[in-house]
């Protein structure tokens, strides 16, 4: 593996998988993936890719497998289920779960894979949606063995601007949610400030320029406020897929007796959203609960 | 003023007003102080500045005359009260509030200026925190003419990374206010995020360079996270100053009946840590309310 390139596996094309894939094909690996929608690995196919049977045949052609899936349940039937990973696995290979999941559920799934196969798991949750995906330059946070580090950076090079070892398997995971809570209450306060702004009569499509450089910069603020200021709140993310990660935060959150009055209010306006059939929509669609248009 | 460099003054020498006054020293401009504290003064008179009597005594020496004082009633003191700005005042001047203050008071004490004096107002709060601040990097939020933007504009240049005029005279704060929406409610956020990591067993202080680059990336992040992860909250900002915003906001809001959740819940964190004493504390202090030690 030193000497060649390692041969790659993605199983998850999706809004982040896909442009992920993309890049590793054009830095030159080969790439193997699976999925249950021909449609969205034709593209994938197209620009390369030799799609396999099942997860387990992508694990039987992969030195270095990727997923990025859903939720926890669906790493746990994409790993373990019926011509899973797991049947596929051996010693040396790594897989590399770029899903966000629950923390514990990360350590546990790792540490069976591990004595049953030999397989390695490092937890690698990724933050900087569509943008970061399609420009490489995603914040990746891991958790496992240093030597499982190692040996995956150089193709995870290829996808992130940052690739930090936070702990064993899990840590990546617990850092993903702390960037949840943070993503996910900025959201709902930029959606309140974007109608305090309007309300003001100001043109709140101004406000990301102006605040540049200020202590309110960020790019959520650069990225999210102009959908919002706008109305158009093309879809990059998913309503559920937050309340998914918010949901796990507050479990976590139960289980250490942390208080979080702000991710519990930003948990629920979530929920509000889902609760009203927008659980398919952009997390910028938030603003619809500030709008005086139906919801 | 074309041709010479336009005589400066600058009231309110603090946290932000120390540092902004020093640049406007080393760009090479004449500058005339004043303040309550001479304690205060001294190092900026030390660099060069020029000591007055009164606030209206700093009027009549300058054609531009910054002020960066505390509130709405500290503003109205120092510019119509004994021996205030308007006593000193003239057509041509112009008065540059770098005060954070309620718009329609903004509105109406630039219209009562002009009318009374001839003078000139324009509302320019700011954001960046004294690294801004020392830096010459500030976000610079106006609201008044286009004409005394652009006779204002070299000399805030010196002061600023970001200066953007987003409409009328009060404009600019109501800027203010959205931006101190994201901020006030961001530092709430950080704060639980950060004991949501240490809970979870990872070391808080790494998330800032883990989380570089994605989505829940910002200044504050960065500037903020660490003093609440190492628990040195050594006061560059006054939660009291924040909470005198977010009553602001949340007056605004009221008027044009915007709900705000997130800043309503934000806000009463602040309040909390007020009635507790800790008003002249950092806002990263805020973290007090989740750590184990007394507060």
């Amino acid at each position: 593996m030193a000497e060649t390139k390692p041969a790659l596996g993605y199983i998850g094309i999706g809004f982040m998988g896909k442009p992920m894939a993309l890049r590793l094909l054009d830095a030159g690996y080969r790439v193997t993936i699976w999925g249950r929608s021909a449609e969205k690995l034709a593209p994938v196919a197209a620009a390369g890719a030799e799609v396999a049977a099942s997860p387990a045949d992508v694990a039987r052609a992969s030195d270095i497998l990727f997923t990025c899936v859903s939720d926890t349940e669906a790493v746990e039937v994409v790993v373990f289920g019926d011509n899973g990973i797991a049947m596929g696995a051996a010693a040396g290979k790594i897989l590399v779960d770029m899903s966000s999941i629950r923390p514990e559920a990360a350590r546990d799934m790792a540490a069976r894979l591990r004595e049953e196969t030999g397989m390695g798991w490092i937890d690698t949750p990724v933050s900087g949606g569509v943008p970061g995906a399609e420009q490489g330059t995603l914040a990746v946070m891991a958790g496992g063995s240093e030597a499982d580090f190692e040996t995956v950076r150089p193709v995870v090079a290829h996808l992130a601007g940052r690739f930090t070892l936070m702990g064993p398997n899990g840590a990546g995971q617990a850092t993903k949610l702390v960037n949840q809570v943070i993503v996910g209450c900025t959201v709902a306060v930029l959606a309140e400030a974007t109608k305090l702004a309007q309300d003001a009569g100001i043109d709140a499509t101004r406000i990301p320029q102006a605040l540049a450089g200020g202590r309110a910069d960020s790019l959520t603020l650069q990225q999210f406020l102009p959908k919002m200021a706008t109305g158009n709140f093309a879809p990059e993310s998913h309503i559920r897929t937050m309340l998914k990660d918010l949901n796990a935060v507050q479990q976590q959150a139960r289980s250490t007796n942390t208080p979080m009055p702000m991710t519990a209010m930003a948990a629920e306006l979530h929920r509000l959203m889902a609760a009203r059939g927008h659980g398919e929509a952009d997390g910028t669609a938030l603003m619809k609960l500030y709008r005086d248009e139906p919801v």
